[in-house]
């Protein structure tokens, strides 16, 4: 039996690790969970798995649930404090961490520390603080195992490989909802247009993300820290129909690559049975004579400018990528609250990038201080408009 | 250092074999091989890598390469007993088999009972014979390495991966050189024709194979039994660029894949570095978007018999895959001569496996007997036209 913490269990990637769960009972407790503000999934969850510590983003929410279950053997807890210590949940060996942004750095740092293997849906920690979170993880010597279908695709193709073989690594991109329009036919584009992806299913951040082709940017960084490989041997390829989830290919330009239906619950339930496999309950099977044909295409920097900014944050190093993604999930939020247009995203990013110092090897403190003077810059540009 | 021992030194593969280790002198050492009748070919081997150990066709030949090399540390043979004394020179840890037909079966037999791992481009060996060669390398405590690219990327794909938990095997076919013709626009049609593989450049047996997808039919045989799953979990898929090798789908739903550039030399060094990999001298690195389109296609076993057939036979077991393969070669080799149609090859064969009564688990002489009763039915039946 493997024990489970879960970080944001109402999300996407949550509702997901759920579903593996719930299909695997004889494999798989879930004994902690955090959630935001959606307290009646919470409840659902409460009587189904009958988790030991609950937590949720408000105290008033933390006591409405506390009356409700009072009765049962359970904690619960709220805040900043509560999701360190679902983290950190002692039954717990590994934690999944599905929350959105730079918010779940200091709770999977926490984890790495107290010896959970963790399984990362939030790529944010590692844009914002790669080094600290390999470092820890190193240190501590657990597993990080990664949950995004384009590293669990790299990931399951290194299986049995050796690094010093590797020649690239081809993380592939749909394109986003916006991957047939000119830059010009982005003007005036709606939050609603932009959250219509064309091959997934996710939540709204990231729905953004592909659409600006951030997402592949800030999953251009995570790969360089969860791989090791420099920014020249990891490249973006688009092919509109994500069956080919990633690539890795060697130096004797053998490729091997992972191919699937977009289910995220497959690098889900890949990352908690690895390294072994368990059926997928209701699984789709990939059949590529259904498409009839796969598209490929060169990656262009110049439609996709979020992307160049990725790869120069992380080739610059230090804050930069901290400073990216911060502007990047300020000027997200904005966009998806209606109060700017989708072609500042990329504005207020190279905005905040040109007016950033590069502070090397940061710690925790610095990298904390940079996000928040990133996201007060952003709200101070919008403000002088 | 690895010593290598090679049969079929001057056949496509065999050429390719020469090329990955001339590429690699501080790893591979070639100390023996075999050769038909290209003598000036064997030459330049034995000048260039100074085998130990070579062995021709006949003693005409052998004796002429006795006179001009009698100087030299090296041992001259022929036929048969050539044949085998390279499969199991002692020196050798590794024989590459890459002889076309069944007669590459005894050789692989004496050289896995003499404890060499096997690098096997040789697949009517594994079809006429599968549960003999399988037996012998678990008794010998071998490797059986694959060297059809096919199986190569499905070996490569398996890594770190556990057989249970295979849902299925995907073998990918180009279509071979009569892909875009209906059945009826095959009448009539040339050897030249038919020597014309659209995406390989391979041996003529091999292309022929291809043009009737009976090489594909082989294949499923072959990876029945290097695979140990039973026919219903192999499947095959019409893949007009032949990019993706072939593919594992796990009952979770992933699939892996191995991608690469039409290039034998990449199988034949991965089974040479096996489970290492060595970088590909004057490699032809992968690009999809070069491709823009990949296409595919369910198989029609209507347009191809050859390929039902070697279902029918392989899951009839027994003597009928021997039959199959005998039927098979026989009716090539007189394509190839211009004495029967290309048609004819797939009725011949039906015509072989329908008078045959199925012998369970026959032993090597058996297989033998069928296989030579099978060549004399071929020609008995083109005499009686």
């Amino acid at each position: 039996m493997k024990y489970i913490s879960l970080l944001g269990a109402t999300g996407s990637i949550g509702q997901q690790t759920i579903d593996v769960v719930r299909n695997h009972p004889e494999q798989f407790s879930l004994v902690a969970l955090s959630a935001g503000r959606n307290i009646d999934l919470v409840r659902t969850y409460i009587n189904e798995f009958k988790p030991e510590l609950v937590s949720v983003h408000t105290k008033e929410d933390c006591d409405t649930l506390k009356g409700e279950f009072g009765h049962e053997q359970m904690t619960f807890m709220y805040g900043e404090e509560g999701l360190v210590a679902v983290a950190i949940y002692e039954k717990a060996s590994i934690l999944v961490n599905a929350v959105i942004g730079s918010v779940g750095l200091g709770p999977t740092l926490q984890a790495i520390e107290a010896g959970k293997d963790i399984a990362l849906a939030n790529k944010e920690t590692l844009v914002t603080a790669g080094h600290l979170v390999m470092n820890a993880v190193k240190q501590a010597g657990v597993q990080l195992l990664p949950v995004d279908s384009e590293h669990s695709a790299i990931f399951q193709a290194l299986q049995g490989e050796q690094e010093k073989n590797i020649e690239r690594l081809v993380i592939t991109a749909s394109g986003g909802s916006f991957r047939d329009r000119t830059r010009e036919q982005l003007v005036g584009v709606t939050v609603e247009e932009a959250l219509n992806h064309p091959n997934w299913s996710m939540g709204a951040k990231i729905t953004i993300d592909s659409a600006s082709m951030m997402n592949k940017g800030l999953e251009v960084i995570e790969a360089h820290w969860l791989f090791d490989l420099p920014y020249e041997q990891i490249d973006v390829l688009l092919h509109r129909e994500s069956v080919i989830h990633s690539m890795v290919e060697f130096h004797d330009s053998s490729v091997m690559a992972q191919l699937g239906t977009p289910d995220m619950r497959v690098p889900i339930q890949y990352a908690l049975t690895y390294p072994d496999r368990l059926p997928l309950v209701g699984r789709k099977r990939l059949n590529l004579a259904d498409f009839s044909k796969l598209h490929f295409a060169e990656m262009d920097f110049d439609r996709y400018p979020c992307l160049r900014y990725a790869y120069d944050a992380g080739k610059m190093g230090g804050t930069m990528p901290t400073v990216l993604n911060a502007a990047n999930e300020a000027a997200v939020a904005v966009f998806l609250a209606g109060q700017i247009s989708f072609l500042d995203i990329e504005m207020l990013i190279e905005q905040a990038m040109n007016r950033h110092q590069v502070i090397a090897h940061p710690d925790l403190t610095t990298i904390r201080e940079v996000d928040q003077e990133t996201r007060q810059l952003i709200h101070t540009l919008l403000k002088k408009r």
